[in-house]
This record gives structure tokens, C-alpha cells and sequence, in this order.
């Protein structure tokens, strides 16, 4: 079924309309979430949302999730067993669920009422990755629920957003492969962004640092970084800034402005530059990370290639008890 | 005016009531929010809460936002800039706001219908602190609009923290004291919590460590750690774990039991150990944060002094422009 078609049949089911969308899942899941939580704290002047890591989600379920609440749960391989628990919770009060996985075996169709089986690889539109998959679905949610000023400005944007992708890693191939060559020695990251990416300043910091490559890493946001972290900034720390298109742009300029000035380590990662601003001012800001996440994979897996540690390289995940 | 009593007030001035509470702040203010957000997003069945940086809240106003809206703006100093703006923006759009500061003279006074000039230093009760000032806020908010069941039981909590914390502080002075010997040339500490303490894991990594130290830090979740971070565990990486009492315990007793077979390097201060039990079952998880950030102090006193690096100690935090 298409993302219409799921939000107007479950908004159809509902007593009072939906009246607000839980977002749950576990590390890169939870990061392609995060852009659809800002987009509705943002936009929304009716409907609630809540991004939960989904252990805590099942132990502290929240008192508002009810029959009108839509819970959607992601899970790559389908059978991380608190996102499965997760879904299982949200049916048994009673809210919708929409599972999203590439496994069309995961456990998590088990409690699902709206499967996506959503495409994964380098050569995916990424119109069909969860990230923008969910952000449809939550803007699908709030024009249905209250209207959406700019629905087709939206649309648009995710007609547009695979092309400017395609156009982007062609530009940052170079220096993805100079900033492999640069900072192939080093242990520690961090990464700024902030609006609806700062959820990808998170991603690349836990998913392709951490997990993927071993490598120390944290997320800050260039609003808090002026409020303690910068106090670590010197010439030897490493900075990866993605500067986002839209109203949170002045954030990460002034984050800029200070680490020219006091770091040396800075690699910069520009959505405008990278054609961004092609999509209309009033949703620009939304498609950021969903640009920064599929450049930035272009920087790990040079960084992979240079380190000789594989991207698929694991220690402890799938391998040891937990 | 009384936290009742200003809560009260602004509920008559509403016209349907107060719809939704903004929590917004910078850095370590920021950090004394997020308990109480975690209180509402848990308990609330109507009202809204959103926790934003300030210059975020300034660049991306919520759409929501409106005359029966409070907006809490907590700045320790009460002039930083992007904190009085966000009260100054809030007041534009008609919400109404609290400001909490430690200065009389602060500038954020001037966009605040509800000032509280709260107590601050080793010596004040914990219940005079902006953290417990704004949950007791919140949870008046929360009563005052759809009722809460276990206010009572929230108040007694308020009145039993701080001789908590008084004995749960003689308890880890000597192991504070072993911790800052042990881990002196550490130059990274990854700070672990989950629930309520979340807030609190990423205020230790980004105020007491990257601001007060200028050592490398980062949050992780309880939740989260098991789905990216815990790839770089190691015998070599230290670990602080704040174990919680309350419903997001098992997230940290998991983590434990990982961390007590794959790190070498774990430090543990736990809730329960430092007697939070005494609280009633019904809201001691919201109190967690209240009880580390005091514990934490202890342990970073300790690590400041073995390292002659006084937590006073600021390179560039009001000595340069940015």
C-alpha cells in the first residue's frame, strides 16, 4: 500500500483523527527517525510525536499512547527483539503500528498493521529508504490530521532529493578520499550539526565511527556546542560540521566562524554547496540529513578503505550474548 | 510567588487551559530540563512538552507555540544571549514565561511574567536548585491541568532528596576520591545512563568533563549502547554508568553486565546503593538526575583537584568573542 493510502486508511480508523505518532527503534533505525520528529515539533500544531530508543519505550511506555496514537517502529533486519516488543506494547493498547525493515521475514511483521519492505544499497533511490519513507509518513500524517501548508512544495522535494544525492557524491569524491588520507590516524571524532540533521550528527557519530570503525565519537549540536563542548576545540581535535540549508543554518556558521578561527581539524560538509537549496525554502531544511547521511557514507567508506577496517567489521554485535 | 501558585495563575490567564510546556536553555540549564521532560513525555496524557536548545527554539519557533503555551527558559547567568531572545520570542507570541536565573540583574528577567531567582552552591537543599524547581513546575503544570495521581507521593519525594543526597555524598567521597586517582591520565570517558538521568549522562560529558576538564566526552543511552556504541568497549575505555532506580533500570543493568565483561575501566554509582529507594516506587525514577548530578560533583571535585585543573578553568567560554 502506498504511504497515502496506509495514513488514510488508519486516520479513517481512528475516533478523533490521529492524534500523535510515536517513532521507536535502535540506533541507525532511530537515526532515520529523528528528521521526522524535528518535521513535527516543527510543523504540527495538533498532533504530539515522541522518538524513543525502543528499551525505554517498552519499559516506560508513555501514558498518552492510545486507539488514535500510530507507533512506528523500524527495524533493518526486523527481529531487534525491544523494536518487536516495541511494536507488540503499541497493539496491545491498542495504537497503529507501521513496521518499516528489509527483512520480509522480520519478527516485527508479527505485530505490524502496515508493513513497508523498504529497499537498501548504494544503487537505491533514496526516496525508498526509511528516512524519507518515515518523513512521507509523517507528513502524510499531518496534512491528513490538520493540513499541510507546503505538502507539494514536499513532494517535490522527494522527487528531487535522489538526483541532488547522485550529483553530490560525485562532487565529494576527491575530498572524501583527502580526508581519508588526512585523518587516517586519528582516534577521536566529533560531529556537529544541528535542526533536522543533528539526529545524522548522532548517526555518523554511533553507527559509522563507533560501530563501524572503532573509533571514539560524539554528536554535538552547533546551538550547545557555545555552552560547554567547545572548551575541548584545539588544533589537534578533529570536527566534521555538516551545515545544513534552512533556518538552522545560523547555527552552524556561527559553529564554523569559531573552529576556522580556533581548530585545525575541520572538515566541512555544506548542503548548499551540494545543491540543496534547489528544493523550495519552506521544506529544504527536512531533506538535509537525508542528503548528509548518503555523502557522509561516501567519507566512511573511504575512511574504511585507508584504515583496512571493513565496514561490515564487528567485534561484539551478532556475535557475543547481550 | 510559590510554584503553585504562579502555575495557578497562568492556568486562569489561559483560554483552554495550558496546552503545551516549552523547556529551553543552553547547556547546563538545558541539562536541568530534561528530567522534566522526560516526567511529562511519560506521564502526560494532554499536555505537550518540547525540549529545545535555545538558539534552535529562536531560528525554528514551533508552529505550536501560542497564547496558552509556557515557555521555561532556565540561563545560570541570565544574559546568555540566544536564552533572553528565546524568552523575548515566546512573549511576542503571546505564551506565557517562567525564567529562572541565578541573577538578579539578568537580562532574561526582562521577557519573564514568572521569575524565580533560585539558590545556588554546595550548601543550598537541592529542592531550591533549577532542576528540582523546574520538575516541581512541570508536575504543578501536569496536576493543575488533567491531574496527576501521584503528586502527593512527588511531593514527599521533593522533601526527602536532599538528606538522600546529603548521605549518598559521605558514602562516595572515598570511592571519588579512588576514582579520580585511578583515572587521572584518562583523556575520554563515555558517560552511560538511561530514563529520567539521560540528561544528566550528556551534562557530565558536556559541562563537568569537556567544559570543566577539557577532556574528550560523550552520552551514550543505556538503550542505545547494545545498537553502535558499544563496538568501541574495550579493556581500555573508561565507563561511567549512572544506574537508575525505577523503570529504566533493567537498560542499565544490562549494560552492566556487558561492561563487567568486555571493559576494565567501569565506574558504577547507583541509585539504589545511594538509598533513592526511599522514595516512593510511583515517581523515584524522576529523581534519579536529581541525586547524580549532586553525586557526580563529588567525583568531578576530585578528578579537578588530583589534575590541578580547577573546574573554574575556561580558555575560551567568556574570553573570547563567538
Amino acid at each position: 500500500m502506498s504511504v497515502a493510502k496506509v495514513i488514510s486508511t488508519i486516520h479513517e480508523q481512528t475516533e478523533n483523527g490521529i492524534s500523535e505518532v510515536y517513532l521507536v527503534a535502535c540506533g541507525g533505525s532511530l537515526v532515520d527517525m529523528y528528521p521526522s520528529k524535528y518535521f513535527l515539533e516543527s510543523e504540527a500544531q495538533k498532533v504530539v510525536t515522541g522518538l524513543y530508543t525502543a528499551n525505554e519505550f517498552v519499559h516506560a511506555l508513555p501514558k498518552r499512547l492510545n486507539k488514535d496514537s500510530v507507533v512506528i517502529v523500524c527495524s533493518h533486519g526486523g527481529n531487534t527483539p525491544e523494536s518487536v516488543e516495541a511494536a507488540k506494547v503499541a497493539k496491545q493498547r491498542g495504537a497503529h503500528t507501521i513496521g518499516l525493515t528489509h527483512n520480509k521475514e522480520a519478527g516485527l511483521l508479527k505485530y505490524t498493521d502496515h508493513p513497508f519492505l523498504y529497499e537498501w544499497g548504494a544503487d537505491s533511490d533514496v526516496k525508498n529508504n526509511p528516512m524519507a519513507i518515515i518523513l512521507e509518513l509523517v507528513v502524510e500524517i499531518l496534512n491528513v490530521t490538520e493540513g499541510y501548508a507546503h505538502y507539494e512544495a514536499f513532494k517535490n522535494g522527494i522527487q528531487k532529493i535522489n538526483g541532488i544525492i547522485v550529483e553530490g557524491k560525485k562532487l565529494v569524491g576527491p575530498r572524501a578520499k583527502a580526508f581519508a588520507e588526512k585523518y587516517r590516524s586519528e582516534e577521536l571524532f566529533y560531529i556537529l550539526s544541528s535542526g533536522a540533521s543533528f539526529g545524522h550528527a548522532y548517526g555518523f557519530a554511533i553507527c559509522s565511527l563507533m560501530e563501524m570503525q572503532w573509533l571514539n565519537a560524539a554528536p554535538i549540536h552547533s546551538g550547545e556546542y557555545f555552552h560547554g563542548p567547545f572548551e575541548v576545540t584545539d588544533k589537534e581535535t578533529p570536527f566534521i560540521l555538516m551545515m545544513n540549508e534552512g533556518r538552522t543554518r545560523a547555527l552552524d556558521e556561527r559553529a564554523l566562524t569559531f573552529l576556522n578561527k580556533y581548530a585545525a581539524k575541520v572538515e566541512v560538509v555544506d548542503a548548499k554547496e551540494l545543491g540543496l537549496n534547489t528544493i523550495a525554502d519552506e521544506v529544504v531544511e527536512f531533506f538535509n540529513p537525508v542528503l548528509f547521511y548518503s555523502i557522509l557514507c561516501v567519507y566512511r567508506e573511504e575512511l574504511a578503505d585507508i584504515r583496512n577496517h571493513p565496514l561490515e567489521t564487528r567485534r561484539y554485535m551478532g556475535k557475543v550474548a547481550y
